[in-house]
C-alpha cells in the first residue's frame, strides 16, 4: 500500500486554547481490519465546540482522551476495506473516527449516510449530530408555541443555523444572534430568519431591545459569556432556555471566573424560567434517528438550507481550524479535508 | 377608640440595604370597615426576603409599592370589626395586610386559620406561605427519588427547615447548609437533617465534598452568591434545582456583579442540570391549599417541626428586623409581633 496514515496525536492537556505544542502529528502504517472490522478512509473531519472540553482530564460526560491517543472527533468517509457484512466496501459511513487519514472500526456507533440525498460533508453537519441537536434541544426543551419569540446565539454556527429554521417552521418569531455583518446577512438572506444581531456591532442589549421589545420566549444557549447575560436580561415570564452550549467558557483558564451575572442569574428566579442543559446522545439513539431523518427529508424538499466552511488543510492544521470555531471565524458548520 | 394605628410607609426606594430613612412611621386613625369589609388587628408581620425587591420600581412579578404606602407584608391577625359576614369577629387570619397595626380588608386574598391546630404566627411561617414554598418547590420541580442526596441553603429559615423535612420524608438524604453553630445544630438536631454544613466555618466547598461525596442530586437553592456556587459545582449529571431565593443578590447595588460563576454556569451544560425558578403563586390557589393541609396535618401528628424567631420591636423597628433576614441573624422564620 503506497498511502501512510496520518494521526493528529494529543499529547499534553491544554490550559486556555489548544496549541500545536498539545499534539505530536505523525505518520503511522494504514490499519488493517481484524474479522468483524472494516477500514474507513476518513474524507471529513468534523470540528465541534466540545472538542477542547474533550482534551481536558475530566471532561465530564465523556472519558478522557488517554495522552498519546488519536484526538477524538466526529467524521465522515468512506468503508474501502471490511470484513463485516453490515458495512460493506464503498458505503458511505459517519462516526467518532478521530483526527485521522484512516480508522478501523467494528461498527459501533458507525452510521451508513446515503450521499445520493447530500454530500458526504453535510452527514456530520446540519443532517448531523448538529442537526439533531437544534431539533431536539428545540423540540424537548425549548417546546415552542407559536407567536414566540426564540433567539439563538451562535446563529450561524451548524446547529444555530439549523434551530433558527426549526423555530420559523413552527411558527415562532426568530431573532438569531453572530458575529460579523457577513454571518448576520447570511442569518436573514439564506436562512430565514427574522431578525440577525451582531454582537461585535456594540450594544447587544440595546439591539436586542428593539428586536424584542417585548422580551424573549425562547432562547437556545450556544455562547454564554456577555452575549448569554444579555439574552437572559431579556427574558419573559415563564420562559424556557436550552444550554446547548457555552463556547465563551470553553477555554477559561479562571473557573471561578464570571458565568451568568447577578442580573442573569436573578432572571431565573424573577422569570420564573426554565433552564436545562443537554447533550443530544441524552435522549437516546430512536430520537436522534428521527431527528436526522426529518431534517433529511426537509433537506430534500428544499425547506432547509445548510451549509458548510469547508477547510482544505488536512490532518496537520487540526489545530488552527479548531481554533478557528473559539474565533467564530467559519461561516457555517466547520469541517477539515482530510 | 383610645388606640391610633402604626403604620411604616415606604417614601423613597432603597439602593442596596434598606434604611429608616427609606421610610417613615406615623400615627393615624384605626381604619373602619365600610360594607363587606372588615377590619383585621394585625398581631404578626412577616419578614420575608422577598420584600426588600418589593421596595423596588419595578419589582418584576408584583407591582410596585407606590410611594408614600404602607410596605407591603404578609401578616397575620384577628378580626375585631367585620361588615362582611364571611369573615365574622374573632377570626384569626392571614393575608397581606401590610406593616401596620389595623388592615381595612374585602376579604381577597385573605386566608382563615385554625389556632386550635397551631399557633396564629405559625400559619405566617412552616404552615403558610414558606411552608407552602418548600412544599410545591420539592414536590414539583426537584421531585426526589428516594435515595437521592438533596442539599437545601438557607436550610435553617422558614422555607429551608421545611424543605429538609420533606426531603428526608421522601427518603433523601438530606444536607442543610446555614450560617454558625447555633443553625446548624437545629437542623440536625431539631429538624433531623443527616448534615448541616456551616457556610461562614470557612471551607464550604471541601465541608460540601465530604458530606456529598458522590455529589448532589437536587438543590433547592435560596441564597446563590459563593454557597450557590458550592453546590452547583458539586452537582451530578440530570441533578434537578429549583430557584427560591437569592437571598446574597436581593441587595446588589450592582446588577452586573457575579451570579453563577463560570464553573457553576458550565455545570449547567456539563451535567445537563433542569433549573427552575419559581414562586409559590405559580401554581395556583388550591395547590397551595392542599400544601399548607398536608403540612398542617404533619404538624397535629408531630411530624413536622416548625419555630418561629418573634421580634418584639413592633412596627417602628421593621427596618432593623428586616435586615436581620439578609444578614443571616434569625434562628428561624422571623417575624415581628405588633
Amino acid at each position: 500500500m503506497a498511502e501512510t496514515n496520518r494521526i493528529a496525536r494529543l499529547v499534553s492537556r491544554p490550559t486556555g486554547h489548544a496549541s500545536r505544542e498539545n499534539f505530536v502529528f505523525e505518520d503511522a502504517a494504514v490499519p488493517e481490519p481484524a474479522e468483524g472490522e472494516f477500514r474507513v478512509r476518513v474524507q471529513y473531519v468534523s470540528l465541534d465546540p466540545a472538542m477542547r472540553g474533550w482534551m481536558n482530564e475530566n471532561p465530564v460526560y465523556t472519558p478522557p482522551i488517554p495522552l498519546g491517543s488519536p484526538m477524538r472527533a466526529y467524521a465522515a468517509g468512506t468503508v474501502e476495506a471490511s470484513r463485516n457484512p453490515k458495512f460493506p466496501e464503498g458505503q458511505a459511513v459517519v462516526g467518532m473516527f478521530g483526527v485521522q487519514r484512516y480508522a478501523v472500526s467494528d461498527g459501533r456507533g458507525v452510521v451508513p449516510v446515503d450521499t445520493g440525498l447530500a454530500p458526504l460533508q453535510r452527514w456530520i453537519g446540519g443532517l448531523g449530530m448538529p442537526g439533531a441537536t437544534a431539533w431536539l434541544g428545540t423540540h424537548r426543551i425549548l417546546e415552542p408555541k407559536g407567536g414566540e419569540t426564540l433567539v439563538v446565539s451562535g446563529a450561524a454556527g451548524a446547529v444555530g443555523s439549523v434551530v433558527g429554521q426549526i423555530g420559523k417552521r413552527l411558527g415562532c418569531r426568530v431573532i438569531g444572534i453572530a458575529g460579523g455583518p457577513e454571518k448576520c446577512a447570511r442569518l436573514t438572506g439564506t436562512y430565514g430568519f427574522d431578525a440577525a444581531l451582531d454582537y461585535k456591532a456594540g450594544d447587544l442589549a440595546r439591539a436586542l431591545r428593539e428586536a424584542a421589545p417585548d422580551g424573549v420566549d425562547l432562547y437556545f444557549e450556544n455562547v454564554g459569556g456577555p452575549v448569554g447575560n444579555a439574552v437572559m436580561h431579556r427574558m419573559r415570564t415563564f420562559g424556557r432556555v436550552a444550554v446547548c452550549g457555552l463556547i465563551a467558557h470553553y477555554n477559561d483558564a479562571d473557573p471561578h471566573g464570571g458565568g451568568y451575572d447577578a442580573r442573569a442569574t436573578s432572571s431565573i428566579l424573577l422569570n420564573r424560567l426554565k433552564m436545562q442543559g443537554f447533550i443530544v446522545s441524552d435522549f437516546g439513539p430512536a430520537a436522534f434517528r428521527e431527528a436526522v431523518q426529518t431534517l433529511a427529508q426537509w433537506h430534500a424538499d428544499g425547506a432547509l438550507t445548510v451549509t458548510e466552511d469547508v477547510r482544505e488543510g488536512g490532518i496537520d492544521s487540526y489545530v488552527e481550524t479548531l481554533n478557528m470555531l473559539y474565533a467564530g471565524e467559519n461561516q457555517g458548520k466547520l469541517v477539515l479535508r482530510v
